[in-house]
């Protein structure tokens, strides 16, 4: 199958599982309901959840296992967008081309369509531990994503973004930021993917350094976008990170040095890959493609 | 031990855990640890661990075992009582008798502190799943807290309180509200705990109707404190309900009406551990406390 292919074919198998996991209802609470699903089924590229299914494809996994661990990454990325759009936070009013969350629902219900997703995450991974055996596997999957996830993860790499805003940080800072907002929760998918399907110590370690570098190569990617791209193609405002007085690698580094280590970073992702042949073929394809996405 | 040192004895082992649980370090996020810190070890009753504690005692269970859960319990109480104080959602300035978090590390900070413990409490669960065993249990307990505090739990009776500000509602949806905003994160501390000390169905059965009684109750004395408590014992402004236009029991039922209904609902608590015989004296006990508390 060709790459955009099977790339779309992961993404409608995700799609279609999120679909079911928030199901509307007529209680006084439907519009919370309304609220999650607003930002859970807004599209987007799905990738972490993508990553997981490849990965798992890889290595002869079962998708039917992966799937609700993949998708639980995508409701914690979601959450992640929800609170950092918030007034208080970014103050984004847009995002994937829609109104962002709390400018459709009102702030109070934005927050809390943000704590849903972020604790739906983990009923369903923990709904799926309790049944259907493989539970050591499952745990140890579900513990990886937390880790990711949380105050040792994304949560710190939002802190260390918000507490540079408006100063010109290092490099060591902005990688620090970088590998937690950003890299974290790509990591924690390809990694909980791999052991969910048993993987080996060493297998489990080239995936890793894999998207160690897919994730830095997405994050520069990113930065360079927010100065190159088109608000059309993006579907929020160019030029943010500036508006925001951000630091980024274009900022820290420039556009043509940060264009040099995006395809440095890229290579070295694609090279962690080698001993896994053709199989990783789709990986690799996935490397390319997000270092010439223009969204 | 008289109740009140047992009661003491509980709160120390849950605050000695919760301490260990945020370590301060240096790294830029340093400031996420103290937002997170702040609320989390301000105090309060830990009447959520101190009941698992209770129940595991009673049980026959290890304490070392059900702690964790316990404490996950508290850290996703204090995360929703932080996000709850935010201007967005109550605009609360002081709890406990101290600013609230948003009040000292602005809003930003707040949400991301809130975010973090909602998301600690499942990582140390997790930990806790993957070691030592008795990973079965231990997962069909953080399942049931996973549940308690999401979208069909407490989150849908937050959206209930908010969505309900400015109208009086029916006593079915007031119900409705109190049993899933306090009463859900009431029962699951109690349900858990008897899940991780392989309590059978029928305790299991008696301990889910005591607590659903204590829930009920403990909301009908917190509406009841809020005409006519005192501010300087309950460390926060009384009248809030009527000044946020809130329906409480008060508004409800009528001031005597609820504190008869507040007696009732105690006593069907107390009833529902008759099964336990002296073993449940503390639970007993805990029960008229928070009857006749005043904060």
């Amino acid at each position: 199958m060709e790459f955009k292919q099977q790339l779309e074919k992961y993404a409608d198998i995700v799609n279609e599982y999120l679909d079911r996991c928030i199901v509307q209802n007529e209680l006084p609470e439907k519009s919370l309901y309304s609220a999650m699903r607003y930002s859970l089924m807004a599209g987007g590229k799905r990738l972490r959840p993508v990553l997981s299914l490849a990965v798992c494809d890889m290595l002869g996994g079962s998708v039917e296992q992966v799937l609700p661990f993949a998708c639980a990454v995508e409701m914690i990325h979601t959450y992640s967008l929800i609170h950092d759009d918030l007034p208080a936070m970014d103050n984004d009013d847009f995002r994937r081309g829609r109104p962002t969350n709390h400018k459709v629902y009102g702030e109070a219900l934005a927050i809390l369509a943000g704590d849903g997703l972020l604790n739906l995450a983990f009923e369903i991974m923990l709904e799926n531990i309790i049944k259907n055996g493989d539970m050591e596997r499952k745990s140890k999957a579900a513990a990886v994503i937390a880790k990711a996830a949380g105050m040792n993860g994304m949560i710190a790499g939002q802190v260390i973004d918000l507490e540079s805003e408006g100063k010109q940080v290092d490099n060591e800072i902005l990688n620090r930021m970088h590998r937690l907002k950003t890299g974290a929760l790509i990591k924690a998918p390809v990694v909980s993917a791999a052991i969910l399907c048993g993987a080996d110590a060493d297998d489990i370690q080239k995936l890793d350094e894999f998207a160690e570098n897919l994730g830095l190569a997405f994050q520069i990617k990113d930065d360079i976008l927010d100065v190159e791209g088109s608000s059309e193609k993006l579907g929020k405002k160019v030029g943010s990170d500036a508006d925001n007085n951000k630091s980024t690698y274009v900022t820290v580094y420039g556009l043509e040095k940060s264009k040099e280590i995006l395809s440095d970073v890229t290579k070295k992702a694609v090279d962690a890959l080698e001993k896994f042949g053709e199989k990783a073929d789709f990986l690799r394809s996935l490397a390319k493609y997000l270092l010439e996405r223009e969204n």
